[in-house]
């Protein structure tokens, strides 16, 4: 299971306010609790900084190492901030967010998965745009395995996220997710996942019950990786319940940890 | 979906001082209560009054129907017990639990499935004992299904219950259900399922939690029908949001009234 700890992404105040002070007490206290909260990778993203990304990129990057030994998923639009951030990533293997099998985006960031063995998230669309059923996925995911793999890429290192989308407006969102899961599985065993998911209960109430069951669901379909707030007790505590229910956690030892840790209220 | 109320069974102390008092208004709360929490069928369960069985249950069944008009689950161990409620049950399609693919059990109950055209709760086991695989439950399944329906007895009538485990004595319980689901959704489109689920969580902390996970990843899976208490508010509020996630829900309509009744906390 691979926990990228979402926090650290200057579209939220908090970290936003934090890079334009460069209060790096704060980056690493968010980096710190992610990582204590159960993050197997911390996202860096600052990718809504467009004049300085680079260079925020870079004080992001040594801040959050200066203290925390975690391996970094570097996550950017600008190809530039993803060199930047791979370059000074030093613990155990980098992740880039993302590439996608439209034609521009792969060729930027293609030579950058190669140049650091990366891991890379790859979402499920194309040039044809936001993909519209199943099919639509795996016609993204057959192309990106085959070009992926052909480069040198190992199929393990590859993420897979299905791309998720609200159920308020189209209502087989979820099922379009865990039928790609279960084809992406058959098709190809040694792949991974790297799941965003907070989209599915757009517009809905009680968003965090939804979000959290669809992991359960997703999980339950063979899911291995999200994109998440780690410090969520209650997502937390609902991915250490799968988990000894999917036969995931020897004895239920991290079940009964996380039970300890009050994480199940 | 079909939820079956689990609550009317004398092994439950309010129930069996209930009838011992024969006091009627304790039953028809009961009763009620299921109802309008959003029970489809109320199983009717006085297994463990051996000496008076048979009397009980004309009680029990008349009683609740006096108030109710639920379609019952009538539920014993004793053939002549479910007869008699059979007999007696008036409101739709009349529920048997159960039937299993051991001789004797197969014997008993299959004349009276035909007889009232009740639907059947299948237990996934067989004279050998309780199964230990998906493969152990499928020979069940199989022998069940062929003997069923070559009687008569229409294939969506038929509800498999999967037998479920405590992952705490058994760690691979939840797997094994969960491709059992897969391999009986495959082979036999048609069927349903009733699945008494609070055994998965047996001798682990935060019990409810598991059981309401559990129901997430099988109705993920394909299964429709569960036998609980449906008037655990967290319970219902679980699967009326599994339900907005897979697609079964039209606008969402009845997860936004879960939402306004206070179901999700």
């Amino acid at each position: 299971m691979i926990i990228i700890g979402e926090l650290i992404n200057t579209s939220r105040k908090e970290i936003s306010e934090a890079v334009d002070n460069r209060d790096a007490a704060c980056i690493k206290r968010v980096a710190l609790a992610q990582m204590e909260a159960g993050a197997t990778y911390l996202d860096v993203n600052c990718g809504n900084k467009v004049h300085n990304e680079v260079e925020i990129m870079e004080w992001l990057v040594n801040t959050i190492q200066d203290d925390v030994e975690a391996p970094l998923c570097i996550d950017s639009p600008n190809p530039r901030a993803l060199a930047t951030g791979l370059a000074l990533a030093k613990y155990g293997q980098p992740m880039i967010n993302s590439i996608t099998d439209e034609k521009e985006r792969f060729a930027e960031v293609l030579p950058l998965v190669l140049a650091y063995k990366a891991k890379i998230v790859a979402l499920c669309m194309d040039d044809t745009g936001m993909p519209n059923s199943a099919e639509d996925r795996m016609r993204a995911v057959n192309s990106l395995y085959a070009k992926l793999t052909a480069a040198g890429v190992p199929a393990g290192d590859i993420h897979f996220d299905p791309l998720v989308k609200p159920i308020s407006v189209v209502s087989g969102a979820g099922i379009e997710v865990l039928e790609t899961i279960q084809l992406i599985k058959k098709q190809y065993p040694q792949v991974h996942f790297a799941c965003g998911l907070s989209n599915i209960s757009f517009g809905l109430p009680a968003r965090k019950t939804l979000n959290r069951l669809f992991v359960v669901q997703t999980m339950a379909l063979g899911m291995d990786g999200y994109i998440l707030n780690p410090t969520d007790k209650g997502m937390m505590g609902v991915i250490y319940a799968a988990r000894a229910l999917l036969d995931q956690d020897e004895y239920c030892g991290d079940y009964l940890t996380a039970y300890r840790n009050g994480l199940f209220v």
